[in-house]
């Protein structure tokens, strides 16, 4: 593995909270990895106006998170767009895994925003046999076959059109607004909602509030995926991370901050715990 | 007592964390006092440049408090510019004590920026024997006698002067640099350093790095008086405030935010955790 791939922190989120972290990261001098696979906080962005982060008044969500990403860059931590999908605590250092290539890091904040409320019914049960959230990752397990995507990112039009040239039926669910006319066959549009995800051992059928699906794969794609997904064991306090007061978690060397650690959802909360969040980390790293 | 002295929640200190608390509770419509005697943070107003709070980069210390004082009191809380001597818990309601008049509020957030951490030997024990720490609330019990002032802030001048009136000798110490050119006599101002306070069940001396004063009261003057003497029953953790990750305490309607709560001591741990504060303040009333 290349030396660049290995940094003293690994911060997988791009909002607030991970923002903050990263920028007080540098100015301590730690190597910093931020990984933000999409756009910066969607949450935020879409925020009309925000007037209650002390010092920036009456603020558009826009705006506000210019100025966090354009000071955080500033200060020159490694921004990789990519998306987190495993996280392998080893001896000393943690592997992460994208759908590109690993990283080694010495500690981990999680910045993954609000964890997604509901998994779908059958959802945890076929993860790994039929149930993913990486195109890129599994799609291969289903050349010639049929498969579901639920998307609830833009993102997902890509992964589905590399399953597209994959697949022999790709069934596109996007729970979001946009534009499909770009979508070309094997692809199918539904504007349906998912239920479930049946099958005997493995995914067979994809249960929608219309019709049911026949279907030997279901990729989810989330703005974020469950986090007990990402890293198994770590402890969750309902559907939160649970957190101490130093921001550290269950397993040492990991960290959380913001919108994953619970309520209130607000941008002070989420950039204060960044902040407690990476001074944690540096000093379990220094140690 | 006049209903303008009525609030549903004081917030204590108008730092950071303060300030913080005071904005987002008028955002939520709620009548907030908010006690700053001083100048509002002079700690941080001494920070030279700060660049880790996200999203305004490269301002000085001053800069930066006067961009959060002015973004929070332009929301409309009720600026008290009185020191809070004491806190009464009542039945559903506080009583809030300062050398002017009271206050009656629904709970009550602690800002109070980082606790002094070292008593002066025997002060503890002689509290409300000879110890005070207000001139216009105990003065008048030391007419005719000899007493001393230990200050930490040019405040405490203002509370000499009016000692000055009353009594026949008046110590001055300060533990600050400053002119004290303009202070007369019965003032003594001595550069020394307060080591002990000492007597037999009443002080009788205030023990110096150069001499032993013989005084009948000690005043003491600090930018924050110790916490647990402002409200006795509050559990500590060391010598800050021990706070849940809701910031409550462990009095119910009472919170604390800020440098008050502990390490890091942080612009945007404060502002993030005055934040949760508020609101979990603003929980605690609506109930």
């Amino acid at each position: 593995m290349a030396d660049d791939n290995k940094f003293d922190i690994a911060v997988i989120g791009g909002g607030p909270a991970g923002l903050s972290a990263a920028l007080t990261g540098r100015i301590r001098n730690k190597s910093i990895a931020l990984f933000e696979h999409l756009d910066f906080s969607q949450k935020l962005q879409k925020a009309h106006l925000v007037d209650n982060y002390l010092g920036l008044p009456e603020v558009t969500g826009k705006g506000l998170m210019q100025h966090f990403a354009g000071h955080a860059l500033a200060h020159g931590p490694t921004l990789v767009k990519e998306k987190v999908l495993n996280v392998f605590p080893g001896d000393k250092m943690f592997t992460l895994l994208t759908p590109k290539t690993t990283y080694e890091v010495k500690a981990i904040i999680f910045a993954t925003g609000v964890v997604s409320t509901l998994l779908f019914e059958g959802e945890r049960d076929f993860l790994g046999r039929g149930v993913s959230y990486c195109a890129t990752c599994d799609g291969r397990m289903f050349e010639g076959r049929d498969v579901a995507v639920i998307s609830y990112t833009q993102e997902g039009e890509h992964e589905t059109a590399f399953l597209g040239e994959l697949c022999r039926t790709v069934y596109y669910l996007p729970q979001y607004k946009g534009d499909f006319g770009h979508m070309r066959a094997p692809i199918k549009v539904l504007s349906a909602k998912p239920k479930a995800i049946t099958g005997d051992g493995q995914v067979e059928k994809l249960v929608t509030d219309q019709e049911e699906l026949k279907v030997h794969g279901v990729f989810i794609m989330r703005q974020s995926d469950p986090v007990e997904n990402l890293l198994p064991g770590l402890e969750l306090d309902g559907e939160v991370i649970k957190v101490n007061r130093d921001m550290s978690t269950n397993i040492p060397g990991v960290f959380a901050a913001g919108d994953c650690t619970g309520k209130p959802w607000q941008i002070a909360k989420a950039t204060g715990e960044g902040l407690v969040a990476v001074l944690s980390a540096i000093t379990y790293i220094d140690k």
